[in-house]
């Protein structure tokens, strides 16, 4: 950063041609509650929610800028806390808060904008039939932990609670196998099942879902505490920011080990072959809805 | 613009080596109110808010990105027409919005973030002792519009109504003399006498206005009607978007005809002959405080 806040605007360097820009509004009751999560924590999420989708757009971080409508009931240690909270997550990831705007109102909303810069975006709309869908990391913790929360179990300890309130955010899985064999990408914001309806609308294709439930052991204990399935954790938990990557077939070999398969684009969306459904398991029909369930 | 609204990001081209990024926010009953403005106009007002940050910092607006917490209350249609409304006023002056994040919230919040291309930043700190200070177009009727409407005195022809529901907007009244020519610069968001107030301070100096009331002519009958002085409205305006310009005295004669001389930078400031203030008029006590006083 050049030039800091305090001016009408941040002057900033910008070595890149081409640049990312992403945008998340949340507020208060809808997508966090002071109940649940510490104010510095409710600043880092949404900074995670935010330098998410720059990574999922297959860039790097470099700028940020936060904008907060407070209601009077915020004392200014409060919103330091969020922004706290933010800075964190910001420069854990390389990037500067270079600029920001605070006003009054009757409910505390936040709004992050991102900037980075990249090379070759990597995006939604990239898969092809015959390629296979990973996922960086396991999901099913987040939604774990708002349930866990929300039906009154809270355990402080629990490793669940602390992913709901403060997701762990690996956008090294994917530098780690390099951004130039990546077909297409997203993080998952809404739910594995939402947000591979979304990479399968993009993409024109329909993706085939082969889940090994081996691979889901690490929810099985837990799951059966919540008395869900371990497959309904995995597939509904949103706010996870792990990361689904399509990878051509000849290139399966170089993944890396952690990642987990999770199926295969077949032809569908618009082909000859379009059974109208963006999503089946096995073949088949999708034991659950497509529909968005998160906090 | 590259890639859209519809993947994680957008993905922009980034030609200049340095850039301006600038945020707003904001919301129902605090910076707008919507018996008072069409949906159009607080969309205009807001993003017009917003470019003249862009352009206050030497830069030319590109990019906006749009964040908005919604009430259940607002119609798609009238969030669409804020929309229209925003993007309006970034096609007017060149700029694409390139992303946005539309939430549910308990009241209606805005957020625009503006990413524009500089070569030499334009800061409130360049004026030096000797620079004269102009405005480029007189302010006042933003402030005598919303008195009329927080008074009663309604009138939908007029044209100070008008200007405070959607200000008139004339960067190109620094281009026109250059920004390579230009010491320091500032918007009109608070009130002249407000921002000349940051000016000062960023730039350690004391400005002494030397205001010609002859070119407060425009504003003698209508300030009149509502009772206050003309200067009164000129000095506290806010939301006027109009600059405030810091020349050299050299330079003087190359100023635009139509910009209003309004004083000269003094010793002050944390210099030997620092009176502790920041503005005076023509060298003694300002007649009003420097109070931010706009709705």
């Amino acid at each position: 950063m050049e030039i800091g806040i305090g001016d009408d605007g941040a002057v900033v360097a910008s070595p890149y041609q081409r640049e990312v820009i992403t945008t998340d509004i949340a507020t208060e009751g809808v997508h966090f509650n002071r109940q649940w999560s510490s104010a510095y924590d409710i600043g880092a999420k949404i900074a995670i929610a935010n330098l998410a989708d720059v990574y999922a757009m297959g860039a790097t971080p470099h700028y940020l800028t936060v904008a907060i409508a407070s209601s009077g009931a915020e004392e200014v240690s409060y919103l330091l806390d969020i922004a706290r909270g933010i800075e964190s997550v910001a420069s854990a990831y390389g990037a500067s808060v270079v600029g920001g705007d605070v006003v009054a109102a009757d409910s505390l909303t936040i709004a992050i904008t991102a900037i980075g810069g990249v090379i070759t975006p990597a995006l939604r709309s990239g898969v092809k039939v015959g390629d296979y869908l990973y996922l960086t990391r396991g999901t099913g913790r987040s939604l774990g932990g708002l349930l866990l929360l929300s039906r009154g179990l809270v355990d402080a300890d629990s490793p669940e609670v602390k992913f709901f309130q403060r997701p762990e955010f690996h956008p090294e899985d994917l530098t780690e196998f390099g951004y130039e064999n990546i077909a297409a990408l997203m993080d998952v914001s809404d739910g594995l099942i939402a947000d591979l309806g979304k990479i399968a609308e993009a993409s024109k294709v329909c993706i085939d879902l082969d889940i090994d439930e081996g691979q889901l052991e690490y929810l099985r204990d837990f799951a059966k505490k919540l008395e869900l399935l371990p497959l309904e954790l995995f597939l509904r938990s949103g706010e996870e920011h792990s990361f689904i990557v399509a990878v051509r077939a000849d290139l399966q070999s170089q993944v890396p080990k952690k990642w987990i398969k999770i199926g295969q684009a077949v032809a569908g969306r618009g082909s000859q072959e379009d059974s109208g459904e963006k999503i089946r398991m096995r073949g088949s029909k999708l034991p659950f809805t497509q529909e968005v369930w998160h906090w």
